[in-house]
């Protein structure tokens, strides 16, 4: 049998570089391993922290049409949006009930934020592990890609399905699998750090070339004269243009910084190398965003699946634990 | 405009006699106070301490039998079962993003769960407080009749609405408010304790006159003889009889009291008081508990109206937060 993988992405800001090549690109490539693919806006999950309306609409709707732009094909695969398949939050309840609140306690999330002084936590902060159980619960999930820091919320979810399994005296609900996967070099941002929304360095995926030209000009770089010799291991524009270059490409501009390049020059070869990377999917982007409609009916048909989907699965459950539905 | 008045009852063990004076009765008497009254089976509630099938299953169609039985009329009122709206769980997550978890853990179900020694506190029974949030404020509801110890938890809905009404910059959410419902004496089980099925004193309410008969026979008593005058305020025969006898009635048996009455014959008419209370509920009872088809269907004529209203309320929610709707 196929093997299911499912991934989500939290629609808190205009996607950018950083999340091209941490999140979009890798899960898309799963359809390509012959994995049954599965892939959602995790709307609600943004709620823990974007309270903006307009902002979480806005930013919904812009994580969708990245999804497409970057190729998704919503007929080979389930692509939809969290908040269209109630059946995930009746589901949620269920496993919360099964859920040791010390599992949460002990939450990577939950612990940061505490860490991070916060000291207005919300409940949905608090308890997002097991909505994302519930997430991958809902779809019979067995494969779910992460970051090295989010392997123990998965950890949660194969918990509560066991202890769902084990409790109700059979196999319910399918036990999932973490898929680490292991960052290939972080991404810089403008600033040289991590490119990360709340640094305010990244560069938005779908900017125009001219937008983008203004970022990448804005890169901080030494008053080394043009023709010294520069090294590329050190250099945000260079790891940048790695980062979506090929192999060899990447060779060749280290050869030219190694026998001296201009910033300015480096800065535009930077800004070439991402238009000619990106100038489709943003034509397609910017149809997409255009359209709201169209959108909106991509994420209905979707939903639609979704919920065929899930309730299956919740209608599983709810004989299981003793929760009848009427006739 | 009528106000709006919600009750709930967990579906945790057979009805029994407490459970009509201390919560079936008084709620079906709000009806008759001009509040626009809605009845609800907290299935899902249960589910945080029921976690046998069968069990779960049976006491819920006792529970909706019961509130039938004693007069609920579907068609003037709201009733239904809180797991045939998935509305609720879907705004339960909502609310969740604006409740601190400091809130929580003040909350009176968990703090005693705590002092109890309870060492494996699962989520349903911390988050507990958000769902019932949720079932209050996806109904609109103005007034919630509780107990002293509940009035807390109705207070955290009411803290929740007014943090997403202030945040949404409008009333979106009804704030409501408790309706304190003071005990009109504990009724006693068969121990003389608090009647209460964890006990294992209880009275069901439909068990049949014979059966009933044999319960009220272990009711402990002294070796007075029957000639004696014997004190009606310390005897449990007593208090469950003026329970549900008229003033009148009790001042009645109070005087045979008084005047010497043998331990048979004060259960006897203790007995004969219940039976007639209760023969024609039971009647009707058994013919409900027969035909679950039946049930099942007035259950579903409610959760369409009660879905109808809840949905409303959510969508209403949705828009304020940014969670679009597919067109």
């Amino acid at each position: 049998m196929t093997r299911r993988v499912l991934t989500g992405i939290k629609p808190t800001g205009t996607p950018h570089l950083g999340n091209l090549l941490g999140a979009f690109r890798p899960a898309l490539r799963l359809a390509d391993e012959g994995l049954d693919a599965m892939y959602f806006i995790a709307d609600y999950h943004a709620l823990t922290t974007v309270k903006d309306r307009a902002q979480l609409a806005r930013y919904t709707h812009e994580v969708a049409a990245t999804w497409l732009a970057l190729g998704l094909d919503p007929e080979r695969t389930l692509f939809y949006r969290q908040s269209d398949v109630p059946e995930i939050f009746e589901l949620s309840w269920v496993l919360a009930c099964f859920t040791s609140k010390g599992w949460l306690d002990r939450a990577h999330a939950y612990k940061s934020a505490m860490a991070a002084g916060d000291t207005e936590i919300n409940m949905g902060l608090y308890t997002y592990p097991v909505l994302m159980a519930a997430d991958i619960l809902a779809f019979d999930s067995d494969l779910v890609p992460v970051g090295k820091d989010q392997d123990q919320h998965v950890e949660i979810a194969r918990d509560i399905a066991q202890r769902v399994n084990h409790m109700v005296g059979h196999d319910v609900l399918r036990v999932p699998a973490a898929r680490i996967e292991h960052d290939s070099a972080v991404v810089p941002g403008t600033d040289g750090r991590k490119m990360s929304k709340s640094y305010g360095n990244t560069i938005p995926l779908f900017a125009t070339a001219a937008e983008r030209k203004k970022i990448i000009g804005r890169i901080v770089t030494d008053s080394t004269p043009p023709e010294a010799p520069k090294d590329p291991a050190t250099s945000t524009i260079f790891e940048l243009y790695r980062a979506v270059a090929t192999p060899a490409e990447a060779e060749a501009l280290a050869a030219r910084y190694r026998s001296g390049i201009g910033w300015g020059e480096a800065k535009q070869a930077l800004a070439d190398r991402l238009e000619q990377e990106l100038a489709i999917p943003r034509a397609r982007y910017q149809e997409l965003i255009a359209d709201p409609a169209r959108l909106d009916g991509i994420l209905a048909a979707g939903a639609e699946k979704a919920r065929a989907y899930a309730r299956g699965v919740l209608e599983r459950v709810r004989v299981a634990i003793g929760i009848s539905r009427p006739r």
